[in-house]
């Protein structure tokens, strides 16, 4: 691929960056709403600045309402001696996400309808919400749990749900062109390493990194939203934006151990897909990648059928496949610097096609044009062995019809894309090729 | 598939009456025109009413004339001794269909040339016919005719050709539309179990079972007509009801112990084709589909290109392609009751799919619509075991946008058909969902 | 296939005819101008009248210019006793084509930079061309380099590099329509058997094979130029006529003892590329079908963007996949009387597809027309071993919509080609199908 050069030594993250980044997001409690968020974002500007959205409880976003916001302070359940049992303070996944307030006493048997336990891994601790019925309640582990004599307890959740904001946070890297690649994650997960501070690290350090370089062809939008709710918040208050976005990329489970899987936009020919599948296949890595389903990240929403938009989703392991997701065994052991650069270098690699992928046109489709004569082209005929660079010009002069892009050339002539773009712009300089302009 | 319910209970084929339909109508002499195929047609009305069409000999239908009208009462070949060492009363197969009468005595040598036998399968007697070559001839085993002295017979064909009607029949069950679903089968052959009387025991038990039930979507056309004339015939009467032909199916050898096959129509992706494919490889039978050829029974017809009507055809095993195919082999022992309600009830399913199959159009395109809101969807998130009604639910809202129809969806999706289909009634109800008016 | 008949036996080869004129054109010294094309035409000429077209030196075409024309007597290196160590008149291989006129005594040391060799293979002699860049030089084999002592070498090449001519030969075999067919081979390799001297021997007796024969539908044009500016001239000359070249075949290396090798045209799915497809596999002959790519013979200009042509390449073992391939190997011995005569029955039979193929309309398409009445079809029906050419003539009236040609059909039915073509010619007879006029 593009050797990134001088931009990538600048930016490139210290060693041990990304996981720093996720150790200090680790702690604080997040949700669809809060302080959490907040926090959250406030850590992520001071790596890239950002701009910070409020938008009110029950403003009207899509087929959608902005819920109430919920904050919390503390939780527990104390044992009739009087100590925690289960404590809010040690492990933040023990509230169930958007539990109302709660403070009374209980025998075990009340208590229970309100307790979320794993069965099949009673060492952990699972992750629940309930953001559009209020309730409220506690998870645990299923040892815990069955630890637990029978009697009266004191259970407290000192939560808040009232009329407040709905916070994001984006930033945007100019480029050359209006024309937009969105690059989401989502930001609404408390204790949840790979799901998702992994996808938000990776995010940061691909933004400093595109803002440390040249001016790219494409502006950059970095989304730091809460699922479902903040990207549809986003997608009503951004109508008229949403046109120009050409490309996407939703970033989750960024961090694990496993190899990558790339998931395919709705459209499955989206230019985003034809370059995910291109930069996995050709870097040799193990990969997997899957058809687009109604189902798993923000790509849901963009890929909706009213928007429809070339937007895939990259993930190492996808959600629900490995045994610690939405648990309490998704900590900051489970995800990895080494995980985490290797998406940050795919990702890097995807932009790096999308920014040099287009249509052309042969300004001398007639016939091959001349290339010794401009220096393009051996002189001495009659061998074998001709260059790579030689082939990607001819194929670059012989496809460029309007009809094919690089990647479409790179694709069908079996050369490695930077060759074939390469090729164009040497071909460009000659005035042998433009760019087919985009409408 | 569809649980029928109290319909299929009401009017599913007691044990054993399929076939006993086949053994009632097994030992009428039938031909393409003439009392056979009206005796015929007198015992299917037994079972749902018939309108009986007659068409006169000489009537012009597309590049085809009704012949004229053959009967026959009496046939054999007798020997010296006057004994009947063929005769057309203990197996109807014994004399060429459409043989013109004849009547007199004449030496082996003489006759042999009207004489056809299977010397592959010299048990068996052949099935032959000249419909539009007026000769006469009889069809016996190798082994009778090796067994038959040299020296003069008396041969006798009590046959009638002449001036009448070609008959057929049609069996309606009204829809709660006018666009119709034709299903064809011939009603032309002697005493040939498998081709055709088991399909003809198959369609009209379909018939009562359909209009047992609730009125189905689309209008039922069945036609009892003998092969090629019979279908031309019913074509060149009803040039305006074509156009309102969506589906058909072709039914033939449905009751011998072979896997189904299904040939498609000539479009080749016809709904019925994509239908009966789902319905055979959801179902797990051991099946077959093949593409579409100009030959075997009436899909030819209404697959010629003027037409191009999406009829494709289901058998057992195909024609040509069991040893007892057109022989005294294909007798009542040859077709079973079982195989008989498999073919029918997959019949019955693949138009299950049809009546549900439709597109619809997502009204809540932007995004995806606040399910939970209106009950579709669990309260408690965070989980991965998300129920397969609720997939189905994202999947038909993300694909609906008037391409895909709820067959689509179900194969792209891998859910059951009908839990899509369910899933859009729901969403319907919710008015999430509309149908697309077909135009 | 079609067995051609009478007009066969009158024009095909004699045996050894090819090979006689290999032979015969292989010593003269060819260059993409001058005398050694000129006297190659005159050769050809002998078999089939050529038009000989001399297009002067400056002369722009399409985005090259006609060099200046390049004539050659003599060369050679001297040794220290005045014995050729390298001789021009022994191998005309061992000079640079183009090679501008030297004449002097240089060291070895001096020499070296203008000595081409091919270490890998050092018994053999290499062919070079510098043909836009002004320059001269020997090739030799490593084997006599290596044993050159070091010391002072004559060196001569006796050349002329002046204002002149590029000269290319066509004929015609004129056809009903105007529409053509282009067969296309490069004469401009010096003493190289297979490349391209073998493709000239078959492109001759097919030429003349096609003259002896009945008048063709197509009109037959036959180039005889040099590669690259040869075809970049005749297009550049035959602006209007080009757009009347339906298929074309540039052949090459069409003697060696490899299997054959069609590379598709650019289309990819040109009728062509179809044809040659089918007869090559029909044939049951080993053989390989690729892709079109941008590099190999003159349809790189045949298929450049601009005129994208359906112009296909057949060659035996392709360029430089050969160890002779461009080298004093691909001599006489290298080619074979039975290869040549394996590609020129190949080519014939690809042109009968071609000729024969078009799409025709079924004028009785509602059912199927009554063949019998018209002789067409057996009289006596229940058998089940229908014949090939009934089948035929239903396949054809079947698919017979305007949509499909010849070729579809056998291709679908897995019918024999002629066969078809021949079910088709029956029911034109019978003023059933008529041929879809071309536009």
């Amino acid at each position: 691929m593009t050797a990134p050069g001088a931009e990538q030594d600048t930016a490139a993250p210290e060693r041990g960056e990304l996981h720093a980044l996720v150790a200090r997001l680790y702690p604080i409690c997040r949700s669809i709403t809060g302080d959490g968020v907040r926090r959250t974002l406030e850590i992520i500007a001071e790596q890239v600045p950002l701009e910070i959205h409020e938008v009110p409880t029950g403003t009207k976003v899509l087929d959608w309402t902005v819920p109430k916001e919920w904050n919390i302070r503390d939780a527990y359940i104390k044992d009739a001696a009087g100590r925690r049992v289960v404590d809010f303070a040690a492990c933040n996944l023990h509230v169930v996400g958007y539990s109302v307030p709660v403070h009374r006493r209980m025998t075990l048997e009340e208590l229970r309808p309100h307790l979320h336990t794993l069965p099949d891994r009673p060492d952990l601790v699972p992750y629940r919400t309930s953001y559009y019925h209020e309730t409220w309640g506690f998870c645990l582990s299923a040892d815990t749990l069955a630890a637990l004599p029978e009697g009266e307890y004191e259970v407290c959740i000192d939560s808040t749900l009232a009329d407040g904001h709905l916070t994001y946070g984006e930033h945007v890297v100019p480029g050359e062109t209006a024309d937009e690649v969105l690059i989401s994650c989502h930001v609404c997960h408390p204790s949840l390493a790979n799901d998702n501070l992994a996808a938000i690290a990776v995010a940061t350090h691909l933004a400093r990194r595109l803002a440390a370089g040249p001016r790219p062809r494409y502006t950059y939008r970095f989304l730091f939203a809460p699922g479902t709710i903040g990207a549809i918040t986003w997608l009503a208050r951004n109508r008229d934006r949403i046109e120009r976005v050409r490309h996407g990329l939703v970033l989750a489970c960024a961090g694990d151990r496993g190899p990558l899987t790339y998931k395919r936009s709705r459209r499955g020919d989206a230019p985003i897909d034809k370059a995910a599948a291109y930069v996995l296949r050709a870097s040799g890595r193990p990969h997997t990648v899957v058809d687009f389903s109604p189902y798993g990240y923000d790509e849901r929403q963009y890929c909706s059928p009213g928007f429809n938009l070339g937007v895939g989703s990259l993930t190492r392991t996808p959600y629900g496949r490995y045994p610690e997701y939405h648990t309490s065994g998704d900590d900051l052991d489970f995800v990895t610097e080494e995980a985490m650069r290797d998406t940050l270098e795919t990702v890097w690699e995807i932009l790096q096609v999308l920014e040099r992928d287009r249509r052309y046109l042969n300004l001398s489709p007639y016939g091959e044009p001349q290339l010794g004569r401009r220096g393009l082209y051996d002189s001495l005929g009659g061998r074998s062995d001709t260059k790579q660079a030689q082939m990607a010009m001819l194929w670059v002069l012989n496809l460029s019809d309007g009809d094919h892009g690089l990647l479409d050339i790179a694709e069908r002539s079996g050369l490695p894309f930077d060759v074939v773009a390469d090729a164009a712009r040497a071909l460009c300089d000659a005035t042998l090729l433009e760019p087919v302009k985009e409408c």
